[in-house]
């Protein structure tokens, strides 16, 4: 089989053959790999702050979105947003307090992925904020989510912001939802997230089907726990806030993800994520390294009085849900997404058909009925991409490049190539291709 | 304007022209009829017995779908459906002393849509059935709607299915909506069908959507009005009864229908309504008058051990929805649909197209986003049907022939083109084209 490794002067300028022996290698341990993700069951268990959860968090910890950042390199939004969450752990009162102990290397950052756990847009998650807890019942393994919000995930940092997003999350939210879930034997994702997807979701951008179908699984435990006032607090929140599905199905993307990590000779791809500057992946036979290039502009519609000048460039650990073949990769089951970024459902249909070419195959848990039924498009390989020029198409939101304005409008971006050519071109060395 | 007139024996033979005034009368009293569909408001204000709300109900009446049909010529699951409904009242025990009454005419029938109201399938409601009363704010008018069940509708008459249907249904369901809805100020029903059809709903067969987001509108007022017991028990049955939300869009739809009815000189079809033996319409300009055919055989899928043999020809006023542009018209939206009824994507989407030949505007208050955003076809105008020979598309459940068994399937299904042949013939006497 050939295979076209592209360098950064010219794309496509070198041939390397692999030969069959290797070639059988790599597609039996993508086949593993693949196996894994498709045979994951991702189970809502519990809600818990970090603290007391991720792997080798710390109180002085705080985790973001994408491949590892230093503050200085750090995008507007995300500085927002780890202000903001500085000042709910009341470690600081306002940005200039935040920005001294920062500058003082008084608060240490990760990256979300490197303690499995992820979260939409900045992503910001600290020691004392709740994360949804996602088992994955097949492999063994858990994954963290971090709430998805309205504010203080695009950047928002203001005392509003704060309270009624952060505050209440941690200390209304998120409450209820563990109280409710300790009488459930966990909540099964995978469920509810095959019914979203044959009800107009794609599970990144819109996720309004999952939240209902949701509310309405966790309801009867919530009724049992929660005196009637606070009942219809959390109730009308669901239907105000109809992304709220998208943390859960994050999290369960990443349980699944998890599970097809670290298969010797798989060249697929198991992270997907942004910090706003870097746009970075893993692969599955190359281990915890991060091949990172620019994150791109995204292209979409803007909200009223906003224009692309004003974006921040691709933004969040949220590209997981690509990651596992849902979101860009099954827009033509969401044919309403259009009212949010634009495009005709012609264009849907072809993005879910591309992603045939780069994925290694069909998970029929999720299908697309109007693609009669066929299963979603999953595992991307690093040499498809390589191979066909077709990169992911990522189903985003935008946030504003300046610190504290929000979320100005949603739409399609791609990853660079070059993380896909630094990653071949690793996986060839490592492999004496 | 050329309009084909097709009689019995030979669908092209005669050919009659309107006159350019007469054409125009006509089309200006469709545009009046259709505005009237488009602007309806329909709420959901009240659960209340029949015989409290309905015009011309009686003690010793019992209502049924489609057009009149007296008790000899009646389908095997509308009897069923009757003697059910007869026991459930309390004035009879079984079989044989139920159609006794019938026999000694202590029984009167009369059809649903000639007391403002519609049920699924068999329909039958009797005086002390609760009805859901949903009221066009628009225009002023109320119409009613029938619970839509499992069993009894379908013809099935045990102890055990008038007991788990009809008296949940009139003591448990119909109680708490009531005491919920006179919380509220009505329950605006276009907005739950807008947003379900872009939720993989076409809200005939499939109503999943639409009923949850039902149950989530309704629910803050539950929450108010019962106890975490009851309010369990409601909330689950919404889970697992996710076509629930059918009865309340088919009040919705008769309510909007109602309106356009008795427009001098429109050819709008405001009635389409099947009995399980006939088929019937009615036409704005052509007052109250049924015109009847044969009801079609469905074309579709069946549960495992049934067959085309064992299945009853089309029955119920659910093709209230298609009338006012759902269901059938808006197959497009529902792929999801096709694990029930059968077929492909591409003929949803060809089924739409078509239903726009014989409509005379697009509904853009409920819209189809595969189609771009187009608004449903909506005014179905028996010129058209006879000028273009395409016959709405209706989509529908299937019941067994024999009394006493159930559902058996469900698929697509047209009205007989004799009963719009008749009504143009009609037409064009009274107006005297």
């Amino acid at each position: 089989m050939a295979i076209v490794i592209q360098d950064e002067k010219n794309c496509h300028n070198k041939l390397k053959i692999m030969n069959n022996e290797m070639k059988n290698k790599v597609e039996e341990a993508n086949s593993v790999a693949t196996e894994r993700i498709l045979k994951s069951i991702p189970i809502l268990v519990d809600v818990k702050p970090a603290i007391e959860v991720l792997p080798n968090m710390k109180r002085n910890l705080i985790l973001h979105a994408g491949p590892p950042i230093e503050w200085k390199r750090m995008c507007g939004p995300m500085k927002g947003a780890i202000v903001a969450t500085i000042i709910f752990e009341g470690l600081a009162y306002d940005w200039d307090e935040a920005v001294k102990l920062i500058e003082h290397n008084d608060i240490v950052f990760s990256p979300n992925n490197e303690h499995d756990a992820v979260g939409p847009m900045a992503g910001i998650i600290s020691p004392s904020m709740p994360v949804l807890v996602v088992k994955n019942e097949k492999y063994g393994n858990t994954c963290y989510g971090r709430i998805v919000e309205q504010k203080v995930q695009y950047g928002v940092f203001n005392k509003l912001a704060i309270n009624s997003e952060l505050k209440f999350w941690s200390e209304t939210l998120a409450p209820a939802l563990r109280k409710a879930l300790r009488k459930t034997k966990g909540i099964n994702l995978n469920s509810i997230m095959a019914r979203s997807l044959h009800m107009g979701d794609e599970l990144h951008n819109r996720s309004v089907a999952g939240t209902h179908l949701f509310a309405n699984a966790i309801l009867p435990y919530l009724i049992e726990v929660l005196d009637k006032g606070e009942l219809v607090k959390i109730m009308k929140y669901f239907s105000n806030n109809e992304i709220f599905f998208l943390c859960t199905s994050m999290a369960a993307c990443k349980a699944m993800m998890k599970a097809a990590e670290d298969i010797e000779c798989s060249t697929i791809v198991t992270v997907m994520a942004r910090n706003g500057v870097d746009f970075g992946i893993k692969v599955s036979g190359l281990g915890d390294r991060w091949f990172v290039g620019q994150a791109h502009m995204i292209d979409g519609t803007y909200l009223p009085g906003y224009k692309r000048e004003d974006a921040n460039p691709d933004m969040g650990d949220s590209a997981i849900i690509e990651t596992a073949g849902i979101g860009g990769f099954v827009l033509a089951n969401s044919p309403a997404i259009m009212s949010l970024i634009g495009g005709s459902a012609r264009d849907l249909i072809k993005h879910t058909n591309d992603m045939r070419e780069i994925t290694v195959t069909l998970n029929e848990r999720f299908s697309i009925p109007i693609l009669d039924f066929q299963g979603i498009p999953t595992g991307i390989d690093i040499r498809k991409v390589m191979k066909t020029g077709i990169l992911p198409v990522i189903d985003s939101a935008i946030a504003h490049k300046k610190a504290g304005v929000g979320m100005i409008g949603a739409g399609l971006v791609n990853p660079p190539l070059e993380v896909f050519m630094q990653a071949l071109h690793t996986f060839n060395q490592k492999y004496k291709v």
